[in-house]
């Protein structure tokens, strides 16, 4: 193995339980990697726990929604985001604000209904997945579930009642990821520092 | 639930499975809260797959380790660090370069055998554990154990056999964390780029 401290580590195609060290970029903030990792290890442990990619994806999702639930004050306290005037804006804040925020990248916002209550997120460079290669054998393993249940988790607490899944990011979609919203139900107040409205 | 943009999530002590938002000061990074939580979802499904603590820490070790050989590239490339002339310098590397980096905390050094080649890092302020109550039936769950294998591997990849054990962390602990780490083999080249040696 040969190292250099100036520059970053060298791309590498590795088994996908054991996700190397990844390079999101310039804007890639110091702690990624970790989260990448230990991110790695959590789908990893729910392959040796669950029998069924289904079971996994469901696992990642509930997973997910504990953690969204905690992580918005957080992401409230920090983004100093206050009111979302619409779904629009919501879906905005999350793909450029805190996508950013948590795993240093941003998200297109595409493929709206004319009703404004769903959309697609694009992720064209998820740091979850790099660098991870899945089996053929979990084709219907959907890496980055959890990222849906952090998404319904953190909207939930803001009274925003959404459907999340993953629609792309199996074995064979090729490291695109792509993240439906639904907006279900809203309830008075959304994406905001609700203190201001009561 | 009321809630502000304009400061920190207030404090409150839950149930360990689900660590609230944490706080770890000005130095604390974006990421860490994501970190955090996904930390305690590892730490929890652990705890639905294993029955006693003595295998649960034993598995925390384990992923720690397969985390830590892949992550010092990462920390090689982004610390700039080249050589560490002793134990006593890598020591120091990880407390105060390698723990900012990925848990936004510095640890001290302390206790050093007269040999040089054992000492303790004390965490005062463990993001890990920022909020967690561990219930009293996990008395002998070390809950930060991941640290240690992630230490052991990341110092196994730059040639340093290191014995490292948490000795304070569990749930009877007052949230101190001490890691003992003990040097048991080095192999040439000491937490460095190895090019410059080879």
């Amino acid at each position: 193995m040969s190292r250099q401290s100036s520059r970053r580590p060298e791309k590498q195609k590795i088994d996908w339980h054991l996700p190397s060290s990844s390079s999101t970029g310039s804007a890639h903030h110091m702690g990624i990697e970790l989260i990448v990792l230990t991110y790695g290890t959590v789908v990893e442990q729910l392959c040796k726990d669950y029998e069924n990619d289904e079971d996994i994806n469901k696992e990642l999702d509930k997973m997910g929604h504990n953690i969204g639930s905690r992580l918005v004050e957080d992401f409230l306290a920090r983004s100093s985001i206050t009111q979302c005037r619409n779904f629009h804006e919501t879906a905005e804040v999350i793909a450029k604000v805190a996508f950013k925020m948590y795993l240093g990248v941003t998200a297109r916002v595409t493929f709206w209904t004319l009703a404004g209550d769903d959309c697609s997120l694009f992720l064209e460079k998820n740091p979850l997945r790099d660098y991870v290669e899945i089996p053929e054998k979990h084709s219907c393993l959907l890496y980055s579930n959890m990222i849906c249940g952090i998404l319904r988790g953190a909207l939930k607490m803001v009274r925003l009642q959404v459907d999340v899944q993953l629609l792309q990011d199996s074995v064979k979609d090729n490291n695109i990821t792509e993240i439906r919203m639904k907006l279900m139900r809203r309830r008075k107040v959304a994406l905001t520092a609700e203190k201001q409205q009561e």
